[in-house]
């Protein structure tokens, strides 16, 4: 972890922020999964870490700003505890590591909150993605699983907070970087046909593991790259598949990285295969180029789709106006998915506390097909870290469905288009911070072109 | 999955067994990581795949025996599911691939359930262990987390049926023996002084990866081997380490193999680390030679827990009668944790079902220290599949602790034991199925002794 001082001045400004009430972090438990000793590997709340700091299952804590208080809620170890997980520091020195001297037994918070609740004072809590904690607040605050109300002011300064990153979390992103570039490196390098696609996992997960790195997500390794989020990787690959890989790491404190690779399973990717390649390499480098603080990045967006779309005049499958066709959402047929996230103490940083606070600062988001996608579209800033990953998809279910209804016959020739619904899909994904003037990539540089990837074959 | 047969066979016998009243299984969902949508790898529970074979997320199932009706709730998949994750069989269709004819939309369950409350039928459920479903065990049936009451018909009926495995289970679980050996082997090769115990799980674990397996448990890869179920992996290990590994592969299909090595870190165990192996490797061979139909476990555990405890003798730890001193627990200062558990679809098998019913028959079990973490102590049966796992482990707070208490003066030197409180812990673990006669190993096989071990180093 960090430094207590980076603890304590984040909870002080989260309390000048929030201003009033008390603020009820809670911490994430074991899951099982499929009894529940045989747990999941533990993954603490992002935003427990960002102001605790502490990955340990079994801790709720309180910020009390009305009484200027700061508890951590949880239970020592028994002599069983002990045999079975080995000694830990108690709950005085884990709190005491991040600069809190207050701790209570777990089973203490229903009652702190009870008095709380009694003295009329506001209880801020986050939205939950766990049932464990929907059990929690229900169990604490009487609120029914589903009926929730997460506050939005704990959320826009939790988002003001997190959004851009400091040096120390820049450091710690970086190294999950690097270690997400040597795990495509080695996919790159172990693609060959007639092996499955978990072989090609089974190598590169083993470097994140070699490097004492969790997964910052599930991998994507898949033959059918129009697949956006294809989680198994049972096909055979083929002399003239092309792998998608998106994968990353995540360090052990917490700080992820995530990039994308399209690899050729032969030694070159055919002419065809080029083809589109270069149209993402394209919108990819204009994307790259565009970034810089005060940019919206919905315009970015509006970019690199209309780099795609325009591309794909010169191979007969699109016409007509350009900008027209991106804001009409045309291009959506051959880039379903946003250009980019945030990401930080989450891969989609702060994805569970509202898309729309994160990635549009609580304004309304586009609801068309593919637009709706972009996590982020608000303004760039510096210490923004995000990543940039166009992509190219030909998706045989959403060609019929939209010949069919002849959805954006102006704009998309679906004869033209025909010939190649069974092309695959290409993305190709790095990560950037926002300096001053522009952005910078982080970790080192992975294959992005057709002639980088074969180069490494 | 096996053969629709296979799960409609099952059924059949379950509802011969359970007799009336409607049994509603429970799927699992897709657990959050950080947020929602990034997630955990599905695992199934257990017991619907038992019955009903399908590895999905968002799926509940009702038998209703009174109506004699079998039902899998669950939605079809969306234009935007199919771009993310790709096309896959209806509803319909994977309901057809086990067996079952009818289906319906996810929501309906509730007024199903609540139609059969009106009726007055019997609703059976099994224990939950995620959030998830204790939240939609309130939402179905107005059942408040934590008072949940699962139907002990239930319980007993699917215990009586998961605890012999049929001919096409063993194959399975043979599978998943093979891949965990080979993950072991891949250890022993691995292991050396100077590197971290991270960089062997990641060795290890590719090997599970690399045959399409998944971990059927957070692997344990400790130079404490003392710490029973140490899941962190950033010590270096040193010259005169040993390096306890237990770690299993869980097929496709869900079936576990489980086993354990400990390796030295140098080419060669020490003589000290040598007569404490050897001591575990007598306790283990001990166990294995008595493993028949009829015999009790708890038998085999008094038996392995008396080599353990008489052969510590020779070096002056131990003393006194050793049935009297196994039969008050003192040697569980050596030996805390049990001998073996059943294993099949889970590693612990069926443990969400409760200890009791699985592994002692709804009879009550040993409060002891020690003997109170055997999970196996009913006689067993031909079709048993089940672990053998003593081990030898000298635990320095516990040592402090009893010592203080002066428990069992009369047999244990507690100034021999001093001498040893830095040793660590052994543990060796293979598989075994119950034949007619005797009992079968599972998968090929991994060293066992220390000659073993260094025939690989």
């Amino acid at each position: 972890m960090f430094s207590k001082e980076t603890y304590i001045s984040r909870r002080a400004e989260l309390k000048r922020r929030v201003g009033s009430g008390l603020i009820l972090f809670l911490g994430n438990d074991e899951v099982g999964m499929n009894y529940a000793a045989n747990i999941y590997p533990f993954r603490q709340d992002s935003s427990f870490l960002y102001y605790f700091g502490l990955a340990y299952a079994g801790l709720n804590a309180i910020i009390d700003i009305d009484n200027d208080s700061e508890i951590i809620f949880g239970d020592e170890l028994s002599i069983d505890d002990i045999v079975w997980t080995g000694t830990q520091p108690t709950l005085k020195e884990k709190a005491s590591m991040v600069g809190i001297e207050k701790t209570r037994p777990y089973g203490d918070i229903t009652l702190y909150l009870d008095n709380a609740r009694k003295k009329g004072q506001k209880i801020h809590y986050l939205p939950t993605y766990r049932g464990q904690n929907q059990v929690k607040l229900q169990n604490y605050l009487g609120i029914y699983p589903g009926t929730e109300q997460p506050s939005v002011d704990l959320i826009r300064a939790i988002v003001d907070m997190r959004k851009c990153k400091t040096a120390e979390e820049i450091a710690e992103i970086e190294k999950a970087c690097n270690v997400t570039a040597d795990m495509h490196i080695e996919a790159i390098r172990a693609t060959r046909p007639g092996i499955y696609e978990y072989e090609v996992v089974a190598r590169l997960e083993a470097v994140a593991a070699a490097h004492g790195c969790r997964l910052s997500f599930p991998t994507i390794a898949t033959i059918h790259g129009e697949t956006l989020h294809n989680e198994d990787h049972f096909n055979l690959i083929k002399e003239d598949s092309m792998l998608l890989v998106d994968a990353g790491a995540e360090t052990p404190m917490g700080y992820a990285g995530d990039m994308s690779s399209t690899i050729c399973a032969g030694k070159r990717f055919s002419p065809q295969q080029k083809e589109i390649y270069d149209i993402q390499v394209a919108a990819h480098q204009a994307a790259v180029a565009a970034l810089r603080p005060g940019v919206p990045f919905t315009e970015v967006y509006n970019l690199a789709s209309g780099v795609i779309f325009d591309s794909l005049k010169a191979l007969g499958i699109t016409k007509g106006d350009t900008a027209e066709a991106v804001a009409a959402g045309a291009h959506a047929m051959f880039f379903q998915c946003g250009l980019g996230h945030m990401m930080g103490l989450d891969v989609h940083d702060m994805e569970n506390l509202g898309e729309v606070y994160v990635g549009y600062d609580g304004k309304p988001k586009s609801t068309q097909f593919g637009r709706k996608s972009l996590r982020l579209g608000r303004p760039l800033e510096e210490g923004f870290v995000l990543t940039i990953e166009p992509g190219v998809y030909f998706i045989p279910e959403l060609i019929d469905m939209w010949k069919a209804e002849k959805r954006f016959a102006d704009f998309i020739n679906y004869d033209e288009l025909e010939k190649w619904r069974h092309f695959g899909g290409i993305r190709n994904e790095e990560d950037y911070l926002i300096t001053a003037d522009g952005a910078r990539r982080l970790g080192k540089k992975i294959p992005l072109t057709t002639e980088e990837v074969e180069a490494l074959r």
